[in-house]
Order: structure tokens, then C-alpha cells, then sequence
């Protein structure tokens, strides 16, 4: 951390500060320049300890010269981690590919769907119960009745099962019949969920909020891996931007940075991050291009009767073509599907 | 809602399209311009239908000609709402001024900065027992202790309580002592909180989230309201732009156009919208000016000392000479504080 | 400037960056914390040396911890800049409003627009014989033609005239006719008509780019500075976000933020601002309450009728009404109008 | 175009408005629903009517049902535009590969950068002569000697050349010197240079600006076309969002869009799209794997001494490394590097 005196700082005020970080428990330095005089702080990052020095009026600024994320990041954690769920990998040089419809609507179209994705070569079916919706008035989701459908279905074919949960007290329930719990765009900084994420011991598939920097992405991470539990999948799903042609904003950059700064794996939603299907095949390809560890894909059985999102889903046929295609991608960049 | 057909559709395919319109319950209207045949679809707007018209191939584009909200809307609801507590109104020609600390430390500075508010003229104390936190390593608040706090502050000063509430199962807990219910800009998109605020009876303050456009925030509030409980007040605390001066940037013109939109209240929270506590006064005229009917501002015994949001929060003395110098503003466009 | 170090940088490293940044005429400082080493780089700030330190694999990261304008800011000036033109005079305590239509439209137009806005109180006319417009087929100015009927609306009413300048090669022209010249939000950073502005002796109206920073703004006000002409005018008009319901969103917290940054005035546009007429007396207020030295306000004859902007134009009545509504919210911040 | 009458709307206030329509020569169609009356209008789409139609009381909204592109849209052109250099093709199967150093520094520098590029697989140098900075104090480009430098390379080795022009009155003396006259980001809307461009025939890289929506991007080639020169490259170079690590968040999805939109080639810049050497690989695979038809990369011989933009810039090493690993990528998506 360092502290960046007003410019024309007295010596007794510069003082008053190096006496208060000491008190704080910080060795300090000193560094006079032309105009201002800067303190460098020696000791553990603390968010209280920069703000009560933004606070004192003696000081311009605050500046944070290491990243806030410990156990997220690559730093003390230098290799990949790799999760492993039965012979599903995620992290590892084989992609993961998870696909289905944005929300359960009965039991018949969740089996219709589960059937063509695992044809299409998808080894995680995904299926909301709990949907969170901007209008009242929308459907909101089977809910517990939904849970069901997905346990039935995970027996019968053999995939796996990704679906979102929506609050804390409902982990246990939805632990039950996933095999990974979603954590949604919007409850990506919903911290008691994610602190009761962090007492199990099952894979978290955290999406990227709407607007939330890759800091602040890492850090909703952290809290997981903080708890103890270490199998978390970040998800990149588009942010919010002024374009107004696309749902979202894909931040492909957002992968090779990810992987930078963290050893967590990373997959991509193509379809909430551009909202048409006509882009998911190009989305897709550049994801897996980019570095990413697998996506996360909306098929329909027939999107023309979805009860939600069904602009941006593939159809089964859609969804068969898309694979076929990504296989070289894939190749190109040293992975298989 | 209008459905715009693709670039030289053929009447079969318009056929499609209507006769899937009127199966679904709609009226339909054609017209067909030089490039394009437009339906006009009569009847009640419904995301269900909008998305699976524009699933089809053969749509190219839907419009949505009326807004979603109606309970928040003033269409339907032409009189403004007013909000009585004890002898405390919202959204009348008194204005409201909320005050206090980000987050209870503990008894004392809770009770000095209740006193340094009332004295300051403030009516309503604001402090979070709950508080949402970007770090796991950061304070996180007193949680149920400071309830208990808030309960004992209260009857000794008689002011208003408005804390935040950051689930649904804590909704009664934090209704006992608190007179109006605030959710969060991180939870302004959590529907079981918002739900289970909707079958209370105690006003809410609605904070907009980080990159909420106003129509996601009227339909939050819609979320309430459809529950049954008219009290909402919208509260502006800035969104997130590519600035990096401040911490937001405050959307002063969400309020003239909530104004227009909807009947509810709506107050500002400079010291969020900024983050600077240097910008906090400018920011409070402007938002009186603009015709906010109150505001929400952090005020902290000693800022230094703050456990969080030191930088934006004002010292007892900043806050008197604050409401003294709004006095005139209110005055100016029509208000008392 | 701050050079942070990788972790765990190996002396030899830190030698060859320090040996560096002496070649180039700094002197260093060097500060070991638990797992960074810093430099603090003593002298001029200048953006290829942090560059060139950036590109070093050895360096983490360039921090800079002054501010890259010196002209445009209080630091070295701290007594505000007060512009005169005649009686007229920008950044006192008298407020100054500049009005009238978006582009001239004909003679008739432009004179029946300046009447209206003297009777209306006045003292400035605004009016664009050059307009940047998104589409090739609209309407785009009157250009030559435009000027010289501004010229002759100046003669006959006395008013002082704001109009834009498109290229550094119309600049002279564009200054015998007018007091004071725009810069509009688009060539914010077009650096070759700013170096030619700083050359003139004529106060300058330098427009926020749509998603300029306000160091950005400062660092364009800051080539005319550079080049001799120290009066600009700084003026906010809205910034671009995610946000639809508003053409842009008008960030007024840039008023408080540039009077502490700079000693340069700023106005408000609140037409572009918002796009909407029914919002310009609203934000109009707030911009006054919050500091800003004056108003640039879209007045038309006949909104309906506009050949550009329409939607965002008051009538001469709706100004007229404004200006007195006005009057008491600068007497409330101690200003007159 | 779509008129919307405010709710509730008479008989006259409707016969109001269509008669105006009618007298502006277009065909109306009205339609009647539940709440609102909506005017089917019929005729060319034109700025100024919607614009008119918007600034009268009665009217609520008016929503475009058409694109406001036509020469740049795929609509009326829906074969693929090929732009032809000598052997160089871009646009068709074959993928056109960009590289060089930001700014031209000296001969010696664009000499070595121009082998470099060459050995590693580019058949297009790009150098800028004329620098756009932020800062009035930093290195703003070498200029008309920068230009002589490049037609000395150009002839040297065979290269085509790519360079920016910065206004209107240099675009005859760029063309002489340059295969391919670029336009930067923040003169995207520098309209009177558009139109000079648009008089020559000479391909023109048209880069995306910092905050322009892909209509407003379409709508400046749009510029350019109607001028008569249909050879326009789009050029996507990341825009701005609230995102710090990255300098601008590269919007890949823009490339399948436009695709569908337009019939013009699109290439991508993932040097400044990123502001960071070590993203570029990464971004480069995706951008190829989305279906751009080239790329854009910054290379310096020494990114250290380079004069701008150092942290961007990869070695002739790191370039042709990378070109090695795009043939794969490029394969797999059927193109050739």
C-alpha cells in the first residue's frame, strides 16, 4: 500500500500519518519527491487501514500495489487447478462442454433436451429451477418440482448436472440433486450464499455479474475458497456495456487475464453473453480460441416455445453442427472435446 | 408490442406468425410498409410472447411500445405516493434527511452518531448491522448485536431506523426494529428478498443497483408492489461507468424521469453516489434541485476511524452546516427540510 | 511515479530497472515490502518513461501518483479563472446562460431564437452553422452561409455568440464571428484543432467527449492551455452508459470534482445531456445547485419543426419560465443570474 | 417507422399527427390497442421526420423498424465486399495480417520493425506518422518526414503500407504514401474527413470508436460509401467499459454482427483492443476464430525504447511465434494465413 501526502506536506503532518500506520501495526518508508511525498506501507493489505487513511485530510490518495485475492490467485497458487467430477474433467486439456435449456418446463422437454445434448457430445446437462426474472409477471421457474425432474434425469442418462441456486438456505437442497451449483450474474456478490457455498464440498460454477470488474469477481471467489472449498468455475457470461444490438458484451479478454492472475478454470456462456443464437457458433469457437476450459450453451428442444430466453437457444440440430465444428477449434489450441 | 417480419416475408409466413399470434391469445394488425410487413399485436404484454416471436426465423425484430411496470407506474397511478411514518413524510413537500454511519461499530459511536444527526436535524438514523462486503477479509458488520443496538438508539432518541435487510429469512428480524427496510444496490435483483417484502407492511427503500437501468429498477419495485405493499421508496446511489474518479457516477436525471415514470418517491445517497465526501454537499443541493424528496448521507463520529466507507461519510460538523445551507435550496424549488 | 517490482523480483532485477530510470534522468527510492519491491521515481512525470518502464518484463506495474495536467489544474493555480467578454463574464458569481436552437436553419429561425432568448434573459446565443450528425443523409448545417447570419443576428441584437468549429482549418473564420468558439463533444480530442485554438485569443467552449475521463477533458482543455490561450470553458454534456431511457447521462458530480481539480469554469448542457425537453428544467436547477458557472440550453422557435434535436428543445415560453425558476436556486448557492 | 400517441389519445390529436405525417409524403397506417394508438408510417426513414414527431406532445415514442445503413448493410448488398491490393486480398478466404510499431520513431526503427513483420508472415506494415496522445507533452509523431520514411520502406520491401491521416487537408498527401489510409478511433466521427474519404479510391480502415455503437460505426462507413469509395475496412480496436485491468474491453462479438449486418470486411486490433502484450495471443486466436478476415498487431523491434504504446507491442520473436500458432486457428475455421 502506499499513501500519497497532499502535496506541500508538513513534516509534522507526514508525522501524524507514519505515527497512525505504525499504531496500525505497518513498517513505513518514506519517498520525498518534487511535490509530493509518498509513504510506502509495509505489512498485510487491509481495506479498513486504506480508508482510514483516505479519510485523514492530510492525505491525496490510497494506492494498492498487490492484488486483493490470495487464495484465488496464481501468485501463491501457481498451478492450474484441475476439477474432477467422475470422469469429467474441468481445468485440464480436455474442454467440458455443459449445454441444455435456460429453465425447466416439464419433465418431458428437460429429457427431450438432455437426450440431444449427450447425441451432441455434452458430458453436463444445465437446467434452471429457480429463475430469476426481471418482471414479476414472468415465469419464475418449477422450482422444488423442478429439482426432481433433474434428479431423475441425471439417472437416467448419466449426465451430469449444473443448475443455479438462488439463496443460502436452499445449498443443501440443490447439493443434492447437481453435481455443480450456479451461482447466477445476479447473486454473484450475494456473500451469505457464497459463504454457505464455501462450507460444501461440491464444484461452484460462479458467473461474472453484470457489472462486476475481474477483481471484484475474484474476490466473490475468494469468499468461496476462503470456507474451504476449493472447486470453483468461473464463467464469463457477458457485461453490461452501451451497445445495444447485443444482450450482453462478451469479455473474451477476460479469459487469458483470468488465467493470469488466477489458477481457478474459466468457461464461457455464449448465449446470455451475446443473446442471439446467431452469434453463439462464433462466440463459441473464439472462447474455445481464447483459452477458455469449456462452455456453458443454451439448447431448446424447440426455442420457439421456450418460456424464456428462447432467442438466444440453439436447437438440438443447431447445437450437433456447433460441436462437429468446434472439434478442430479445439485441436488448434492443443484441447480436445 | 409490434412484431416486425423479416426483410421481403412471404404471406405464408406472415400467416405463420399471425395465426401463432392470435392462437396465443393476441389481435393482430398488419401493415406493410416498402421493405417491411409490421404487426401490431393487441393485448396484454407478456415477455413469454415477445420471446418466442422472436425465436422464429421468420421475425426479425420485437417492440415493446408500453413499459412493463404498472403498479409502479404512474399510467395507472397518476397522485403521487406519500409516505407517513409517526409524523415523518416521504415524498411530500417536507423532505426527508436520512443520516449515520455506514456500518455500527458498536454501542457508543451508534449512539453519538445518532445524537450528532438529530442535532443536525436529520429524523431518520441509517446504519447497517448486515453489511455486504467486496472482501471476505474485510468487517462484515455487527449483524443481530447491532439490531439490538438500533432498538436501543431508537427508543432513546426516538428516531427513525433505516437499515438494510440482506435476505428473505431475516425480513421479520430486521422489521422489529427497523422502520424502513433498505435492500441494498447488490440486492436489488434478489426476487425472494423482494417477495417476501412485498407481504410486509413496513416501507422499503428500494437502493437502484450498480448498473440497473431505470426500467430493471421500477420493475424491482414492481416486485413489491404486486406483493402488496405500496411503500417503496427508489433510492438513486450512482452507477457504474467507465469514470475512475469517483466511485460512481450519481444519475441526478433519474429523478425528474422517475418522476414522469412512476409515482413512488425517490431519494439520492450522495455519499455512495461519489465516494467523496468533498463531492457529498454539491451532490445533496443538486439532487434537491432536481426534485428528490430526500436524501440519504453517511455521517461518522470520526470518519478516521470508520470501519468502512470512511472517505465518503461527513464528521458531525460537515453535516450541520450541510442541512443549513440546503435549507435555501429546498426553499428555492418549493421544499422544508 | 511508483515502479512496482514483480514479486520476488532478484536484486540483479531491481538493479537493471533502477540503473534504467537513472539513465533517464530520475533519481529512485527504492522500498521493500513483504512481497514487493517499489521504486519511487523522483521527477518530471512523463508517459513514455512509464511506458517504457511498463514494457520491462521485471515490472509489474506503473503507478502514477500526480496528476499529468499542469495548467488545467488548482495545484499551481488555485485562484478560479474569470472570463470577460464585454460586460459578460464566466466563472464569477454572476451565472451565465447561453441559449437557442441546436443548428440554424435560416435567417428567419436564427433571429426569431435570439429575441427569444434575450427577452428571456440571455446573454449568449447558441447555434451551430456546422453539424456533426450521425447519418450522411441528414441535415448537416448551413455551414458559410450559417456564419454570416450569425453575424448579422450579433450586430442586430447585441448578443454575444457560442458556435462550433469542426477543423483546425475553419478556426479564423469561425472567430470573426463568434465570441466564443465550441469544441463539440466529438472532437474533444482532436488534438490538431486544439493546438490551433490554443493559438487564438478567444475564449473556448470545450465540450466532454461522450466517454471522455474528466483527466482526459482536463488534458484536452489543457493542449489550448498549453498553447497560449488560457481561457476555456469546460462543459458538461452527458456521458455514455448503459442506461436507454436517457440519450446519455449527465454526470454533474463532474462539477463539484472540477472546481477541485482545476480552476477552469464549467457550464452544463442539459439538452444533450438528457435528449429530453421535459428534463432540461430539472437537471438545469441541479447543475446550478451543484456549482456549475452557467447554462447551455436548447431553445427553438418551434420544436417541432427542427431540422436537428427537436425532442430536446424548450420553447421560448418553457425558457422564459425556466430562467425565473432558475433565479431562486442560484440565490440559494449565493449566485445571481 | 413506428409513431406511438401518448395513452389515451383523441380522434383529433391523432388526425393531428397523421395529417402531419401525410404532409411530410408519407402513407400511414394506424393501429388501435388496448392503451395506445400506434401510426404504421410509410415511406423512406428520415432523421429530421422521427426527430419531429418526437418533439410533439402527443406523440409517446417513435421506434426505427429499420436500420439506418444501406449501402454498408448486407440487406441490399448480400454478397461479401473483397477489397483487392496488388496480390493482398482482404475480406475473402485468405486472412490479412496487419503488424508494425505504433508510431514511426526513426528509420533505422521502421526498417527493422518492417523485416521483422515481414520474416514473421505480414504482407501490411502499419506505422503511424501522425500520433493522436492524450497528453500535449507526450511524442505526437514524426509527421510528413514519418511519411517519407514510409514510402522509402514501402518500396524497399514490397510491403503494403496502412497509416493514419488525421484530418480532412492530409488525406492527398497520405494516399501518395499509404495501400490503405486507416482512420483512428476517436476520428470515427469526424465527419468532413469521412467524406474526403469517401472522394478518393483508396481502401480506408475504419477503426470502431472508443464508445460508438456498432450502428454508429456502420453509419460512419456509411459516410464513406456514399461518397462513392466502396472499399471500407471496419477495424474492431475494444471499447470502453468500466473494466480497469484491461485498457479497452475487445468486443469480439462485434465480428459475427457485423457480419450479418454488413458486406464489409472486418479485421481486428488486439493491441490496443487489450493494452497488453501478454493478451494478444490469446485475442488473436479468437479474433480469427469469430471470423475476422484479419488482424491489426502492434510489433516494435524493442517494446522497451518504444516512444508509444510499449506494453502493448510484441517482439519479432512473440509475433512470429504467434503467426505460427494462427495457421492452425485459421484452419480450422476454413481461411488461410
Amino acid at each position: 500500500m502506499i499513501v500519497v501526502m497532499n502535496p506541500g506536506a508538513k513534516e509534522k503532518e507526514i508525522k501524524k500519518i507514519t505515527d497512525k500506520l505504525k499504531e496500525m501495526g505497518y513498517g513505513v518508508h518514506l519517498s520525498t519527491g518534487e511535490n509530493r511525498t509518498v509513504i510506502g506501507v509495509i505489512g498485510q493489505r487491509r481495506e479498513e487501514a486504506a480508508q482510514a487513511m483516505e479519510a485523514m485530510p492530510e492525505v491525496e490518495q490510497v494506492v494498492f500495489i498487490t492484488r486483493p485475492f490470495k487464495l484465488a490467485g496464481r501468485e501463491f497458487h501457481p498451478e492450474d487447478t484441475v476439477i474432477k467430477i467422475g470422469k469429467v474433467t474441468i481445468g485440464g486439456p480436455k474442454l467440458t462442454i455443459m449445454a441444455g435449456p435456460c429453465a425447466i418446463e416439464n419433465e418431458e422437454q428437460l429429457m427431450q433436451a438432455a437426450e440431444a445434448i449427450k447425441a451432441g457430445g455434452a458430458e453436463v446437462l444445465r437446467a434452471g429451477a429457480f429463475k430469476p426474472r426481471t418482471s414479476p409477471y414472468a415465469f419464475q421457474g418449477l422450482e422444488k418440482e423442478g429439482l426432481e425432474f433433474l434428479k431423475d434425469v441425471r439417472s437416467k442418462t448419466g449426465l451430469l448436472i449444473v443448475t443455479e441456486v438462488m439463496d443460502q438456505f436452499t445449498v443443501q437442497e440443490v447439493a443434492e440433486c447437481a453435481d455443480i451449483i450456479q451461482v447466477g450474474a445476479r447473486n454473484m456478490q450475494n456473500y451469505y450464499l457464497l459463504r454457505e457455498l464455501g462450507k460444501i464440498r461440491k464444484p461452484v460454477l460462479l458467473k461474472r455479474g453484470l457489472s462486476a470488474t475481474i477483481e471484484e469477481w475474484l474476490m466473490a471467489a475468494e469468499y468461496i475458497l476462503s470456507g474451504g472449498n476449493f472447486e470453483v468455475i468461473l464463467c464469463e457470461r457477458g457485461i453490461r456495456t452501451f451497445e445495444p444490438y447485443t444482450r450482453n458484451t462478451l469479455d473474451l479478454s477476460a479469459i487469458p487475464l483470468v488465467k493470469q492472475l488466477s489458477h481457478l478454470p474459466i468457461i464461457v456462456d455464449p448465449s446470455h453473453g451475446t443473446g442471439l443464437s446467431g452469434l453463439v457458433p462464433a462466440m463459441s469457437r473464439a472462447a474455445l480460441a481464447a483459452g477458455a476450459d469449456g462452455l456453458l450453451i443454451e439448447v431448446h428442444p424447440n426455442p420457439q416455445e421456450a418460456l424464456s430466453d428462447g432467442p438466444q437457444s440453439l436447437t438440438p440440430g443447431q447445437f450437433q453442427s456447433l460441436i462437429n465444428e468446434l472439434k478442430g477449434v479445439a485441436l488448434s489450441v492443443g484441447k480436445l472435446i
